[in-house]
This record gives structure tokens, C-alpha cells and sequence, in this order.
């Protein structure tokens, strides 16, 4: 009896194509992290549940792929890649200098309900800077936010900040702080909710009045500096949390990044465990995907698991969605070559000829295949076609005695009879005979 | 109450330079897959229990991480990367073109017992080309086995190789076809429990007569050539799969990468699933190590998911196994250098013009990143040198005012006063000023 062979909801398969666009995506990030002296780690997909759960709330416990392993340990699958950062910073401080600068990208999972662009499996690219609460380490990593997005092609995009402090100082001031984590959770749907339906839940958390403070604190103004005005004076004055914002935007504007930075105090994250700058980011022309970058500062994450003090700002990209939202822009690469160069198999005696052809192409760095089955010659071009290669070398007796190759550009159809193999790899990398 | 930040047994953290050690051997395979036209996908790390346990038989079942999920389905870790590309290619034929070459590079789970090189969560890399049965495919992987190895840098490898199929012919001729599994599984141990123990299990399985001759068969004579001559003999004389061998093997010497391979009769890989050709790899210097990597063609493994005949041959290389190795004979990239550059923050009012710098010196190619704190200039300097980062650049009120910056050699204490940005990154980049 044949076994079904299916995934369950909300897993995936990737193609070759799909695969390849979100390596592409992948290499670029690390080596725009890499360029900022961002270095990798790696910690285990798989934790003692308790560690994963220490912190993170109710909220995530129901999502989480949690079970008991056949050592009756209580585990689970990590659901995002900032706790286990969290956990491996306590574990590991002695053997790291600080501040340091990692970044990891891989699959975390959850089990919450899928739709559109949302997955149980799926990637999180994220990079996170640790030791230092300063406005240094705070813009650095909203440059590199600037700096991947451009990396990737992707201009038109918002990042949206906020900050925890200065949201708390204005709450306090209203009298609503013991309240905080409701209000910040419920203004945090402003987008979805919509203005109305917010004010009726803060209505009921707190009074009409204090609503309509909130709604007005969380309207931006004209533009960054304007809204950061209105909101240090609403919170109180200047304050230490005001003036960490207003060093950063100094820094966004002495090194001329500004330009994709708005100030928005609706934005909050859902997270308890940040406590200072917030960020979103959001593609322009699908505002409605949600944010496809968030993160902000935390400076009590690794209090679950040690005593010392390790204040960090992170961000993490949401790759799935990220890319789902590009598909739908069309703006993904679609090329999905294979290889640049296929030696076609016209003679059954002289394959092993073939492979060592083929060897002799890839030491020159192309890419090449050799068409490993004995199918007519017409089967062997469209093969090549589908796979999106460009050139074929073609190599029969006359060839063979001759020691030179036919090469075909399959885009043109142009032929290169009986010419050396060297002359051959020059024209595909050059279009020239050397 | 703080939570301990311990991890699970079998289980590990890479801190940067080992995740960066890793990190380049997998660019190192992904590459030499591409160059041969490989393809990448990716699948689900957790699948249908059954669709997993479907075929793999009972050892497996044992050391599979499987659960409920919250949807009460019966889910599992992968625990190879083979079984789900045989999914895969059952629910995708129809999408791809044959013969389809794809590599995989990633985590799987096994709870078996941990001990030296062996770990619960572990990395596998396997190529495998499927829709073909022909020693062009299986030669193809073991010329691909040849290029990796060689682009890894580790050269002092032996590939050992049988077929199964002749070994098969060989148990029909001495009458013990019916013990065939059982047999294999006690010769594939030799190298680890001994001329000596095999031949007593064997008796106990056959008779002494039938155990001295599958001794005499596994018995590797001096070179490829006479060891296939006798195997092919005591078979019962030429046929297909002593044919196949030969035709491997003529590919091999006209390709000229003859020099890895030895024909190992004892060789039979542990698994059912193999059909033809097998193989495993060693380390000369570390032959107790174990293979690093391993093969074969199986030509049914689909048949769990399918009616459609997909026949495949592949290969992993165990990641983890192979570092270990290559760690104990010091062949491991010991260099953890973060960035080429480091700006030092010499003044807290230049924060943002640093950033800025930085910005150009990334521009220009180099990985470049901004001490983030106030610190000392000596403790900067020893950050710099503990993350191993060759050059830094100075700028202080005089060298801001100047538009210049100071350069110094972090390794030759070299410094190049009050030069422009430019002259500074030409140095880095050639040794000269442009």
C-alpha cells in the first residue's frame, strides 16, 4: 500500500527555483552582517522546554511544538531565535568579548494558525547587538537595517520607530502605567483594529480621556522631529528615553539615512521584553503584509538565566514574509539557471570524454553539466532549455579526433564548430576568442 | 529563581569560529554541487510520522524524535535527508525535469546514544541524481565526492567501493541469498568488531564452509582491477552489475581520478535501501574515525510513495564527523577574524562621522565595524586584537578637521598619520597608496 506522500499545514517544499531565491536572499544578508562585523553562531533547534519558556509568556506557550523526547525530558522547538540567543549569551558570557555582535539565520517553528504569508515553519534572519546601552549600538543596527534592505533591491520600504521609555514615562504621567502592557498590546493593532475599535478597548482599560491622551500621543506628525516633540512633551519633558531618541536621529541624519526612518508612537511590538527603541518595517506598496523587520532593545533578556547585566538591540527579518510580499511585487529573481555550460551526449563511447570536458569547464569557475542519460540529441536541447542553460558543447567523433568542441549559444542558436575547449570557455565568459 | 542555560545532551552551541568554520565548508560544497549543476531544495524538519517511518526500518524507529503536535497528528524530526527527498520526488515528478540532480544541506535529528563525533542534531550534506540507471550517474557522484573533497582541501582520503548487486550474485551462488540482509550487516562491521567475530557470527548464520568463502569474497586484492576480477569470479562470472563496476571504473581512469578509489568487497553500507553501487569515505590518518561519506544507488526507494519507477544514486558527507576529523588533525581553519577594519571611537562627539566612515570603508568591499562604547583606547585596541582585526582607523578632532584619518597596522604597529579616506582603504586593500 503506497503511502501518501504529504506535508503537513503550513510546512513547505521549495523547488529549486523557490530554494534558490531564498539562498540568494539568505547569502546577501550574511554578507551585508558580515560587512558590519556581525559573526555567526549557532545553538540547537531543539531546548529543555523550560529554558525556551522561562520567559516569553502565555501568549506563545499554546504555539509552541513542545513534547516530551524518549528520555521523558520536557523539550520543545525553538520558537524564535532571540530566546535561545538569550540562553546561549548567559551560557557562553566568559568566552565572548563584548559588545558582541551576532547574527543567525534560520528556521524557528510555531503552530499558530496559518494564512496568507504566515507559516509554521519558517526563517528568521536575525542580528542583535549585546553589552552596550548606548545610542551608538541603537542606530547601528537601524543601519543595518538601511544597509540590508538595500542590499536585497528593496528601497521602497518604512521603518517605523518608536520608543517602550518614552511610552512609559507618558502613561505614567497619565496615571494608566499599571495598565501598560494592555495599552501597548491594544495600540499595537492600531492597523489591523482600526482607529475606532482601539478607542473603544482603551476606553474601557482606562477612561475617555486618558483614550483620547493615547490616541493623540500615537498620531505622527508632519515629520520626525515634529512627533518627537509633541511625544517628549506629552511624556513629560525631556527625559533620558527622549534624549536617546533624539541622538539617534542624529545619527540617521549625520550619516544621511534618514530618508526611510519615520517616527511612529503607535508602533509597540506585542513583546514584553523590550525596553527601550522599537522598530517596524514595511514594504510601501503592502502595507497590509505587515512588518516584514522588527526588533528594538531589550536590556533584561538574559535575566531569566544570569545575574549579570547584558543590556542588547536586535532586529530580525521575517524572510518568508518578506518574501512572499516580493513575489507578489515581482520583485524575486525568477532566473533559475542550473548551470551556464551543458556537454551534450552525442556518442555513448565517449561519455567518460564528456565528464572529463566538463571537469576542465568548472576549474575555469563556470558552472557545467554533462547530460548524464543517452536520449536524442533534440530531447537533450530542451532538457537545457527548461533548466535555463544558456550554452551547450557539443562533441562527436570528428570533434573528438580533432580536439576541439562545437558550442552552441542556446539563446541565439549560433554555432562555434570545431574550436579548442579554450576558445570555447573564453567566448561564454567573454564573448571573445582569446 | 534563575533558570540554568543548559542545553541538551547530544546537543551544542557553535560559538563564531566554529559556526564560521562550518559556515565556509557548507559555501565550499554548495559551490562545487552548483559547479556540477546540482540543485538545491529544501523540506520540512518535521513531517507525517509515517511518511517518514514508512520505510527505514526498526533500528531507525527507535532513535527518531516523534510526537503528537497540538492537532493530535503524529509528527516526526527528520532523520536523514534521504527519506524526505524520496517524498519529495514522489509529490513533485511532475514539476521537475529528469534526471534531477539536487544537494541538501541540513540539520537531522537522531536520539541515538552520543558519544565521540556523534551527536543528536547533526548536518548532512547529500547530492543525489534521480531519473537515471546508468554508471554515467554513478560515476558522476563519485567524481562529485572527488571535486568536494579536493575543494575542502582534504586530500589524503580513501573511497572505498562495492556493489551490491555482485555481492547479492555472489550469496545466490553459495546458496545463502535468504541470510543476504543479515549477512551484509555482520561484514559491514569488520573494521569495527574484526576478522574473527564476523567469521563467527557468519558460521552461526551459514556454515563454516559458506563463512570462510564470504571471508575469501571481501577480501580486497591488490588493486582495483584484480579485486573485481575475483569478485566477479566468485559471482558466478560476468553480469550486470560486474558490468556496471567496470564501466564506473573506466570512467574513473580516463578521467584520471582513479587515485582515491579502492574497490572494498566488505563494504555494503548498513541500510537496505541500496540497490547497486555503494560506498563509503575515510580519512588515512583517522581510519577509526569512521566514513565521512557514504552512498550508493537505490533504485526503489520512491516505491513507498509511487508507482512510478525512480531510480537514484547519492551520497552525504557527515558534516559533523568530518569537522571532528579535520579538527583532530589540525586541518580546521583556525582564523576568526570579524572585520578587516575597525574604526576606534575616539571621541564621543565623532560618534556619527565614525559611522559614516564606516559606511564608505563597506562601500569599498571591506568589512568594517565602529567600536560602540567609550572605552579606553588600549582596551579598544586589545577588543581589536582578541577578535583578530588586522587594521584600524583613528580620527580625532585634528585628522576630522584635516578630512583625514590616521591608519594603523594592528599587527605591525605601523602607523600612516592624517591621510585621506581613500589612501587609507588602498592601503588595507593593496599595501599602497593609489
Amino acid at each position: 500500500m503506497l503511502i501518501e506522500p504529504k506535508i503537513l499545514k503550513g510546512f513547505r517544499d521549495f523547488l529549486p527555483e523557490k530554494a534558490l531565491q531564498r539562498k540568494n536572499i539568505i547569502r546577501i544578508l550574511e554578507k551585508t552582517f558580515t560587512s558590519f562585523g556581525f559573526q555567526t553562531i549557532d545553538t540547537p533547534v531543539l531546548e529543555y522546554k523550560e529554558v525556551l519558556l522561562g520567559k516569553g509568556g502565555g501568549e506563545t506557550d499554546k504555539q509552541v511544538y513542545a513534547f516530551k523526547d524518549n528520555g521523558k525530558r520536557d523539550v520543545a522547538l525553538r520558537f524564535d531565535l532571540t530566546v535561545p540567543f538569550a540562553r546561549f549569551m548567559a551560557a557562553h558570557i566568559n568566552e565572548l568579548s563584548l559588545p558582541f555582535k551576532r547574527y543567525h539565520i534560520d528556521k524557528v517553528w510555531r503552530g499558530e494558525n496559518t494564512q496568507k504569508g504566515r507559516y509554521r515553519e519558517f526563517i528568521q534572519c536575525d542580528f542583535d547587538i549585546v553589552g552596550l546601552d548606548n545610542a551608538s549600538a541603537d542606530f547601528e543596527i537601524l543601519q543595518l537595517m538601511h544597509s540590508s534592505f538595500k542590499a536585497m533591491g528593496v528601497n521602497n520600504i518604512t521603518i517605523k520607530i518608536a520608543h517602550r521609555g518614552i511610552f512609559n514615562n507618558f502613561l505614567t504621567k497619565i496615571k494608566a502605567a499599571d495598565k501598560a502592557v494592555e495599552i501597548m498590546r491594544t495600540v499595537d493593532k492600531i492597523s489591523k483594529i482600526g482607529k475606532d475599535n482601539v478607542f473603544k478597548i482603551l476606553n474601557e482599560l482606562t477612561d475617555s480621556d486618558s483614550a483620547n491622551n493615547i490616541l493623540k500621543y500615537i498620531e505622527p506628525e508632519n515629520n520626525f522631529l515634529e512627533t518627537l516633540r509633541k511625544i517628549t512633551l506629552m511624556s513629560g519633558g525631556e527625559s533620558e528615553a527622549s534624549n536617546r531618541l533624539y541622538e539617534v536621529y542624529n545619527f540617521m541624519t549625520e550619516t544621511g539615512i534618514e530618508d526611510l526612518f519615520s517616527l511612529d508612537p503607535s508602533i509597540t511590538r506585542g513583546l514584553d521584553y523590550y525596553t527601550g527603541i522599537v522598530y517596524e518595517t514595511f514594504l510601501n506598496d503592502l502595507p497590509t503584509l505587515g512588518s516584514v523587520c522588527s526588533g528594538g532593545r531589550y536590556n533584561n533578556l538574559t535575566s531569566v538565566y544570569t545575574k549579570k547585566n547584558l543590556p542588547g538591540v536586535g532586529s530580525s527579518i521575517g524572510l518568508d514574509r518578506l518574501m512572499a510580499g516580493l513575489d507578489e511585487l515581482g520583485l524575486l529573481d525568477k532566473k533559475n539557471q542550473s548551470s551556464s555550460v551543458i556537454v551534450i551526449n552525442m556518442d555513448k563511447t565517449l561519455q567518460s570524454y564528456y565528464h572529463k570536458l566538463a571537469a576542465v569547464i568548472r576549474d575555469s569557475g563556470l558552472s557545467c553539466e554533462v547530460y548524464l542519460d543517452t536520449k536524442k540529441i533534440g530531447n537533450q536541447f530542451s532538457f537545457a532549455e527548461k533548466k535555463g542553460i544558456p550554452y551547450a558543447i557539443l562533441c562527436g567523433t570528428e570533434e573528438y579526433n580533432s580536439n576541439t568542441v562545437t558550442l552552441k549559444n542556446l539563446l541565439t542558436r549560433e554555432n562555434f564548430n570545431k574550436i579548442s575547449l579554450n576558445n570555447a570557455i573564453s567566448l561564454i565568459k567573454t564573448g571573445k576568442v582569446e
